[in-house]
């Protein structure tokens, strides 16, 4: 197809199969996937709307999670997924759901057929961002979903991870910080409180462009801000900030 | 009194009485009247936990508001509210009110009584930050109280600004990030939604200090946040924009 491409990720060879008809991974993904706190070790993840599976590849790259289990509802972008798993040769670390993330039984049925038990010790979600019926109309269906909440709400994302997650599990999330409110609101509602927050902002005089989140399961109610993560300097190139979080996927991986 | 003092405000020559024993004001209450939506020409505004009268001062030099009342329980800070009131020539702007804030029903008739009518547009607060049992509990009664949630909660802050408040009038409000997601999910009880908000951070590499908070009454829930506020450069200098800010007041005089 014209339209796919493999990109090097940068990160111990790894590779990521893309279609521009569909979807393509971010910034926010790579910065989601840093955000997910690294003392976590051998843990049980759990990527729910996971694309081409950008995610679980970086975070496969730092080697040190028992399994990381990749839920995509979508069959276009779901094979791409699978041929993003074999192309990295991820098949004993990455275990590929196609399904939707409010299909709680079957996601935990197949966690225990892998591991034994059926609770996590971490979610990571980069959701649709869009609200139904805002932005633009005039996508394919694949890019729509992907993009709006027509299959995934925040509800559905709260009430999905509280049911899979262990307490003191955590949720990383990351989203617009103009849904904030929202997010605080519905996640303690799930028992899931937001505990750890970072606004991304373009350069130091924009409003904040993304917000990254951990939220923990009967966590308490006080919150950590963090430093504010600047991605342009004033010469309009990577910061620093943004440099080390480029360069640190693969000091992991060493 | 050894421990009072005049401090001057360089704007339109006004000042303030403070005493070292009791509570005296810090750049949050400065940033907290700065942050007051400057559009809100003749608006009837209503200042809780007012203390000395730090923000009703400023807010009086901007010399666009109707009747500006400030409340305050306790009758040490009070004296000085008083004293600050006539030491500044501003009887007809400022009503000084020695009650709880939990007292709605005096604050309105107080008001009724000053403006003929019961609601307001702007609701300010600079609350005690500290929960009660948290920090030092070395302090004199009148600090203790200045600084705990002993007489004044959220909650408290929250259901009285919902009452007070017309439809669409507005809460301006700083606080610590720490307590966010609490500010949020009680604001939403009341139907006080969060709509602007931002950090201030002591310099561009630290966790944020305090965060700044416009919430709006029967407010949709969508949250804007603005760029960073740093305070201070990396020469350990105040920032190009905490000299706007101190400079602007004086400007807005004019």
């Amino acid at each position: 197809m014209d339209t796919e491409r493999i990109d090097n990720l940068g990160i111990n060879d790894l590779k990521i199969i893309q279609d521009s008809n569909f979807f393509c991974f971010g910034t926010d993904s790579v910065l989601l996937a840093n955000f997910v706190n690294s003392s976590s070790f051998k843990n049980i993840i759990v990527d729910l709307c996971t694309g081409t599976g950008i995610i679980p590849v970086i975070l496969s790259a730092k080697c040190k999670y028992r399994k990381i289990f990749a839920v995509e509802l979508q069959t276009e972008m779901f094979n791409l997924l699978d041929a993003n798993i074999k192309l990295n040769k991820l098949n004993n670390c990455i275990v590929s759901i196609n399904d939707d993330i409010k299909n709680v039984d079957k996601i935990r049925e197949i966690i225990a057929e892998n591991v034994q038990h059926q609770t996590v010790d971490i979610v990571v979600c980069n959701p649709p961002y869009k609200k139904i019926g805002s932005g633009s109309i005039n996508e394919n269906q694949v890019k729509y979903i992907a993009r709006h909440e027509v299959k995934c709400t925040l509800d559905d994302i709260f009430k999905t991870s509280s049911n899979l997650l262990r307490s003191h599990g955590k949720l990383y999330l990351v989203h617009k910080p103009e849904r904030l409110c929202d997010i605080i609101c519905i996640g303690r509602k799930y028992k899931m409180e937001l505990k750890r927050l970072q606004f991304v902002y373009p350069t130091i005089n924009k409003d904040p462009s993304i917000i990254l989140m951990e939220c923990v399961k009967d966590g308490g109610n006080e919150l950590k801000v963090l430093k504010p993560l600047i991605e342009y300097d004033s010469n309009g190139k990577y910061s620093k900030q943004m440099n080390e979080i480029y360069s640190k996927k693969g000091d992991d991986t060493k």
